[in-house]
C-alpha cells in the first residue's frame, strides 16, 4: 500500500477521552474511531490487524477440528425465555421490540442459539463430538464503556461451543480448547495465562480465563512466576488425543494462577516465596465446562449407543477478538507508539523515502516495493511529500515491526537502512539483503490479510 | 473435510415454507437455518460459500484501489437526524433504545456514518480521490421477510463511499465500481447486467442496477437481448485509467435494458423487434452517484487547490453478499440439487467412496483426498457407512462441481471414475489423472477459503 492513496487519519495530539495507552495509541494511530459511546469504526488500519487477528483464531480452531459456522447478531427472545437467561441476563441485555412488536435481542451470547440448532438437527450419539464456533459481532449494554475496545458495547468475538456424550469427552473437548487457544496467543505474539476463573452468568464449575499480564488490566491475578516460563512452542498436537490434549492442560494448569475472584489466600502461601507474583491482567479469553445445563434445559439430547436418549454435555469457549487489540497493545509499545509483534502486524514493513521526487530514491523504493509483494509480504510505502521527521514519526507511531529508509546518500553507496521498532537498532546494507532480511523474519509466520 | 467429522445436516424432506428453489435448496442442503423471521444462522456449508463471496469482493475492490474498514452495526441516531433521514426512512429501519435511553438505529446503510468519518479526518482535496468500503451486517425490518436469504431482515453487504472534489472524478468512481462489480460477478459464475435504475431513499441521479436473470426475480426487465452477448473476460484494467472505465461502462450500459421501475416503452421499441425481451432478474448490486447530498447537508468540504472550502461529491455502492447465495442458485440448479460455479464452490470435489471399510478403497480415497489438499485445494471426502445412492444424492444436492466415486471394482482396473456436476458425464481414469484434471479446473480460479 502507498501510504498517499491510503486513508492513515493519524493525530499529532493525545485525545483526553483516552484514559490508557492502547486507547491513545488506537485514536491516535488512526486505528478506530468512536461512533457512539463504546461502539467503534475499524479505521483501514485497524481493520486489517482485526482480519489478521480473526483469520489466526479461525486457522487455529479448523487446525482442532472445530467447526466454523455464523449465527446471526439478533436473537428471538423466545429462545432465551426457554433457558431462563431472558429475565436473569439484566440490563447489559440491548432488548431490542421489532415492527411486529416481537421480542429480539443482540445476542450477548449464543448457547441458547447453538443448542437449539443442535436440538434441531442432531439426534444420535454418532455425530459426537461436536464442536461448532463462530465469530461474530455481540452487544453488551455496558454502564460505562471504556478504554476503547477493550471495554466496548459491540464486540467482535469467537464463541464455539462442543457436543460430547459423556462428561469425559467434554473435558477433553476443554482441553482441546484450551490447547488452541495457546496456540492463538502464542501466534499474536501474546502470553496469555489460563487462571481458574469464576463462572459467572454462564453458569457451570470448571472454568479458565486466560490473563495478558499489563499493568492496565481489570483484573488483579495471583500467580507462582514459573508460570511465565512455560511456553507453547511448535509442538505437534493431536488433537484426537486425549492424554496429550489432558498433559499440556496439567502443564499450563498446575502451578498456582488465579484472579482476585477465585484467589485461595492458604494455597498461594504454598508457592515458594521468591516466586509469589502479584499483577493485573486483561481477559482474552474463557474456556467453560457446564455439563447438561442447557442441554437439559432445551431438551438438547442423543440416543446413546445403548439406545437411551441422554442430554448432550456442553461447554462454551470465547475468545475477544476486538479486545485483543488493545491488549496487544498494552503488552506491546513504548513512549513513541505501538510495536506490533510480526503475526498480527497489519502491514509486514515500512518503506520511507527521505527525498519523495527524487528518481532514484522514487525508483529504489519502488524495487524495494515490488520486491517484498513479490514475496507476498504487504509493505507500507509513505511517498508523501513530508520531512523525514514527520514519517519517522508516523511509522514509529502505527507500530510496524521492521522499517525500510531509503535515501540519496545511502543509495550513493548501495545501500538503505534496515531498521527494528522492538530494538530501534539499524544497520545499512544493499536493497536485495533488506529484503532477504525482511523475508526471512516473515517465514512460517504467514497470515492471511484481509 | 472428511464429511463424518463435519456437520450437513442435509433434509430429505422439502421444506414447506420455502416457495423458490433457493430457500428450498439451502434448506435442503443444510447450509441455513432460520432462526426467526427472515433472520438466519448460517450452517457450516452456507458458511463457507458466504465467506468466499466475502473474499471475492474484498479481493476486487482493493485491486481497485478502494479502501477496506468495518462500521458497527448500531448506529447514533443523531447522525441521521442530520441527513433528515431519521424521520423519513420508515419502519423498515430498526429503532433501538438503549439502557441510557438513548436513540439508535440498527444501520440499514452508511451515508451517514462515513460522511460523519470523513468530515472528521479529511480537509484537503489533496486527499483525494478516496473510496472507503465495509463489508458488515445490516437490518431492514421488512414486513414480510421471505424467499430465505433473498429478503431476509437481517443482511450482508458491501457498501463502498467515494468521495471526490469534482462531479467528474465522482463520475469516474462510478465507472471504476461499475467495472469492478463485472469483474466481481464474472468471477462468482453469474451474469449480472447493469440495468438503469431508480435511486429510491439513498437520493440522486445516476444509478445503475445489477441483475441476474432468473424466473424467480422480484422484479420485470426489459433488455436488448445483445446484452447477454457482453462478457468481461480477462481484460486487463487499469482503474485509474478514466477513459478505459468510462469505455467499459459505455460498452456495457448503451444496449437497453432497464427494469420495470425506469422502463420507458417507447425507447424499448426502438430495439429491433428479435432483440426485445422482457423477463425476471434478481437484483445483486447497485451503484449510485449522488453529488453533494450528504457532503451538504453533513457538512463534508475540503479545501480545493484554489484555497476554496467546498463540499465532496459522492456516491454509494452495494453489493449484496448474502442474497447472491440465493441468487448463484437461481442461476444455477437442476432437479437434484445446486451446481456451484467453480469460483464459489463450498468445496472443490467430492470424493465417495463406495465401499467405507473395504482396506484398499479406504487407502485409495484417503491418497486421493491427501493429494487434492496438498494442492491447496479443499476436498469433501464422504467417508460416512451409508449406501452409494444416499452418498450421490448427498453430493447432488449440495452441488460440488466435481466428484470422484471410488470403488473396489474400479480399483482392480486401477481407476477413479471422475464426474462433472453440471454435465453429468463421468469419466474412468487413474486416480493420479483425477487429480491434475480437477487441479486444472481449478488453476487461476483461487479463491481463500474461511
Amino acid at each position: 500500500m502507498r501510504l498517499s492513496r491510503y486513508f492513515l487519519p493519524v493525530l499529532k495530539e493525545t485525545p483526553s477521552e483516552a484514559q490508557i495507552v492502547s486507547h491513545r495509541y488506537m485514536l491516535r494511530a488512526g486505528m478506530i474511531k468512536q461512533n457512539a459511546a463504546g461502539i467503534y469504526s475499524w479505521l483501514p488500519l485497524g481493520f486489517r490487524v482485526l482480519r489478521k487477528l480473526e483469520n489466526i483464531v479461525h486457522e487455529e480452531q479448523m487446525r482442532a477440528g472445530h467447526i466454523p459456522m455464523l449465527m446471526p447478531t439478533l436473537q428471538p427472545a423466545d429462545l432465551w425465555r426457554e433457558s431462563g437467561r431472558y429475565d436473569a441476563y439484566g440490563p447489559e441485555m440491548l432488548r431490542i421490540r421489532d415492527r411486529q412488536d416481537r421480542d429480539m435481542l443482540y445476542g450477548p451470547t449464543n448457547e441458547e442459539m447453538i443448542t437449539d440448532i443442535f436440538r434441531s438437527h442432531v439426534g444420535s450419539y454418532k455425530d459426537l463430538p461436536m464442536t461448532l464456533y463462530h465469530i461474530q459481532w455481540k452487544f453488551r449494554d455496558e454502564m460505562r464503556p471504556r478504554f476503547g475496545v477493550m471495554r466496548g458495547r459491540e464486540f467482535y468475538m469467537k464463541d464455539g461451543y462442543n457436543f460430547d456424550l459423556t462428561k469425559e469427552d467434554a473435558l477433553h473437548a476443554y482441553n482441546r480448547h484450551l490447547v488452541s487457544y495457546l496456540r492463538t496467543y502464542e501466534r499474536m505474539g501474546l502470553q496469555a495465562i489460563p487462571m481458574r476463573a469464576d463462572s459467572g452468568p454462564i453458569g457451570g464449575d470448571d472454568t479458565h480465563e486466560f490473563l495478558v499480564l499489563a499493568d492496565t488490566g481489570e483484573s488483579e491475578v495471583f500467580y507462582d512466576s514459573a508460570v511465565t516460563d512455560l511456553t507453547f512452542g511448535d509442538r505437534k498436537i493431536d488433537y484426537d488425543d486425549h492424554a496429550q490434549c489432558a498433559g499440556v492442560m496439567e502443564e499450563f494448569t498446575n502451578l498456582y494462577a488465579r484472579t482476585d475472584e477465585t484467589h485461595d489466600a492458604d494455597l498461594f502461601a504454598k508457592v515458594p516465596a521468591e516466586r509469589q507474583r502479584t499483577a493485573r491482567g486483561i481477559e482474552v479469553g474463557q474456556i467453560f465446562y457446564f455439563g447438561t445445563k442447557y442441554s437439559d434445559a432445551m431438551g438438547a439430547t442423543v440416543q446413546g449407543p445403548d439406545g437411551k436418549v441422554v442430554p448432550v454435555h456442553m461447554g462454551s469457549h470465547g475468545i475477544g477478538v476486538s479486545r485483543l487489540l488493545g491488549a496487544i497493545i498494552e503488552a506491546s509499545h513504548d513512549d513513541k507508539g505501538i510495536i506490533w509483534p510480526e503475526g498480527v502486524t497489519p502491514f509486514h514493513c515500512g518503506i520511507v523515502n527521505l527525498k519523495q521526487g527524487d528518481a532514484e530514491a522514487d525508483a529504489a523504493c519502488q524495487a524495494l516495493y515490488d520486491s517484498l509483494t513479490a514475496l507476498g509480504l504487504d509493505p507500507l510505502y509513505d511517498d508523501r511529500n513530508e520531512r523525514a521527521g514527520g514519517k519517522f514519526a508516523t511509522m514509529d507511531l502505527i507500530g510496524l515491526p521492521w522499517r525500510i529508509t531509503v535515501g540519496p546518500r545511502g543509495l550513493k553507496n548501495g545501500v538503505v537502512e534496515l531498521t527494528s521498532r522492538r530494538t530501534g537498532i539499524s544497520e545499512e546494507l544493499p536493497p536485495e539483503e533488506a529484503v532477504a532480511r525482511v523475508a526471512q523474519v516473515y517465514a512460517g509466520l504467514h497470515v492471511r490479510g484481509i
